[in-house]
């Protein structure tokens, strides 16, 4: 009786506990959701900060607030991003909820059905699905080790009927793949980018999360690089530097592409939570981002550490993964005759979970990979976690 | 050079802000936001929830959340629901950042391009923006004291080319009119669209604001009336009742439609902030929100009668307004020669700002009313602020 429009008809599922499709029991060690460990969280700090906030900036927590965005958190951004040589002039900034919400006035303002966009494949699942359900036709281009192919993306581009809308990357430590693309794949990506009519989307949610102080560096957006001589929409998020459950993300883009994003999100949810993007502004205000970071960057390259540690120990040869320099993710390729969902059968009678690589496919088919999250299990648990889906890949060799 | 979408192309604003197009002076007496006065808010109620929450808790409110909701939230909400008589049967329930978001996702699960949505005119911006900015056609309905002029509904319906896709009602205490339906419209209007092949949007955001304990029954959602023989999407919000910054809302509706919903909301902000989900479950378990609502609506009872006592007392004759049982609004028509706009800019210069009437036009036209919210003023403004108005119309006559 109730009939859908094409957009609900073209909508895919982005929850893992979907694709996943198995009753995850409490004592599964799971290496599924790509969020962080609950006690990493900085309660201690935003309680401090809650006692210290003002009845007035209280009030203005329970109030509407401009739909850009909490205008002292936006100013706080700003200057984080400007610290990092980010281009404030001839942008503006707004505030979005989480920056999943960003993909998807993106989308929003700028796909009509059947416009193309090309994007990394393997892709991060929220993406896609923002994309698909404004019926984007998707061109994946694979992904080696230093970032996307760039024989395979000027293939991607010649497959549409005309410029991709939209160009959509994760250069930082990517999700799910793990890689960080190097310097000189990102200025060779600009390039092609110049002779091209379209947008590049550049999702940097764990630009922070690099393991060692070394390689901060490499971790230089495109958007900085590329002195503006192309459209450059540029997300952030606080979820993985503050929580995900505030909610707060952020787009940095030219003023006429903010303005339609804005414009967007009034009537999508008139604002984001202005009682968390308050206490977000403290926290950047009060100076806790810094040093919460720096405990954060310590306990994932410890997690990554202790993951590859197990995957050298148990995982049989003809298996490959990354070894990754930042972020939650190693990306596992399995002999091509593996199917990922089979494995995950066994791996979950055994007790361990993970997400299959074809949730990962912008077309939703090759399944010879794992994406196993080490940012969310407990710390003592990963080394037999990791033994667990040794076995289970072991059990189809 | 950058190409925007068709969506894109349709957008309206919905910001009260933009509408205005005036400078707002600290000094100026407002009677345009449609939101609570700050001193309202349940600060120390907050305060006192905040210090008793759990670690795990507050580790709780920092991760991800399920899309549909918090399922504590989602528990005390159907409860809430339950002691209203609405139908949870058949139905499922989920949380939306803001109700705003819930009107935007069944316009995106419903909506393709030039589909109709019958709605109230005046009507409510953030539904008209929401719908347009996925190209529905609107087709609006006048309202009279007791609802929608039903010989005007249909003959709405029979303007379209198809049956509706969506019928927009907000029944109780309705913004900008200000009115509640009556319970023989609410039956007849039930009666119409049972002949219909549609789906019915029931927004209730101010059903807990009527002045007198004795109107509580004419608040009755056509939900509950219905007795579920046609589609009826309901939609309700914790902004009038606890605050807009914590962007909590909800739909309940059937379940095939709260699946499409779901599906929609994973790629639109993933769930909302789940930091204050988990302090507004606080504040339903701990027993807080039933003695809350009822100094809001004391509060709302006196301002409007200081703002009728205002308009007796200065507006000129030939002008007319209804008297608000509950909500925020009192909407004031002008003689038909009078344009709001020039109204405004009168009122303004002299100190006092509202919202024209043509904001809530479905065609964006007709402009010889304007609204007054008596919700947010200082009390001991708002007499000054019509008198202002006052002479600003009758500037005009």
């Amino acid at each position: 009786m109730v009939k859908f429009s094409a957009n609900a008809r073209a909508m895919r599922s982005s929850a893992i506990r979907e694709l996943l499709n198995v009753a995850v029991r409490p004592d599964m060690i799971s290496f599924a959701g790509g969020m962080p460990n609950p006690s990493l969280f900085p309660i201690e700090q935003v309680d401090e900060l809650y006692r210290s906030l003002t009845l007035e900036q209280k009030q203005v927590g329970f109030q509407y607030g401009p739909t850009g965005g909490y205008p002292p958190l936006v100013e706080s951004i700003k200057n984080y991003l400007k610290k990092k040589n980010l281009p404030l002039e001839g942008n503006d900034l707004m505030i979005t909820t989480g920056s999943l919400q960003a993909l998807n006035l993106l989308a929003k303002i700028f796909i009509d059905p059947g416009d193309g966009i090309v994007t990394e494949d393997p892709c991060f699942i929220g993406g896609v699905s923002a994309f698909v359900s404004f019926q984007a036709r998707l061109a994946g281009v694979p992904l080696d080790a230093d970032g996307m192919d760039l024989d395979a993306f000027d293939r991607a581009v010649e497959s549409l009927p005309h410029p991709p809308k939209l160009v959509y990357i994760t250069p930082n430590f990517q999700n799910p793949a793990g890689i960080i693309y190097s310097r000189e794949r990102r200025l060779a990506l600009l390039d092609r980018l110049r002779c091209i009519d379209t947008v590049l989307l550049e999702d940097d949610p764990y630009n922070e999360l690099y393991f060692d102080a070394s390689d901060k560096d490499l971790t230089t957006p495109l958007k900085v690089l590329a002195q503006e001589e192309i459209p450059i929409c540029y997300t952030g998020s606080l979820s993985k530097i503050f929580g995900p459950g505030m909610r707060i993300g952020f787009l940095l883009a030219p003023k006429q592409i903010i303005g339609k994003c804005e414009l967007a999100k009034q009537s999508m949810d008139a604002c984001t939570s202005t009682f968390t993007q308050v206490l977000a502004n403290a926290f950047f205000e009060q100076g806790m981002l810094k040093p919460y970071v720096e405990t954060l960057r310590q306990a994932y390259k410890r997690r990554a550490e202790i993951m590859l540690g197990g995957l050298k120990e148990h995982m049989p040869k003809g298996v490959k993964w990354n070894t990754p320099k930042g972020g939650f993710y190693i990306w596992v390729e399995l002999p091509q005759h593996i199917d990922a969902s089979q494995v995950l059968k066994v791996s979950v009678a055994k007790g361990a979970v993970f997400v299959v690589g074809k949730a990962f496919d912008p077309q939703g088919t090759r399944n010879n990979f794992i994406r196993l999250s080490f940012s969310h299990t407990p710390e003592s648990k990963i080394s037999r976690g990791v033994e667990i889906v040794s076995q289970a890949v072991s059990e189809f060799l």
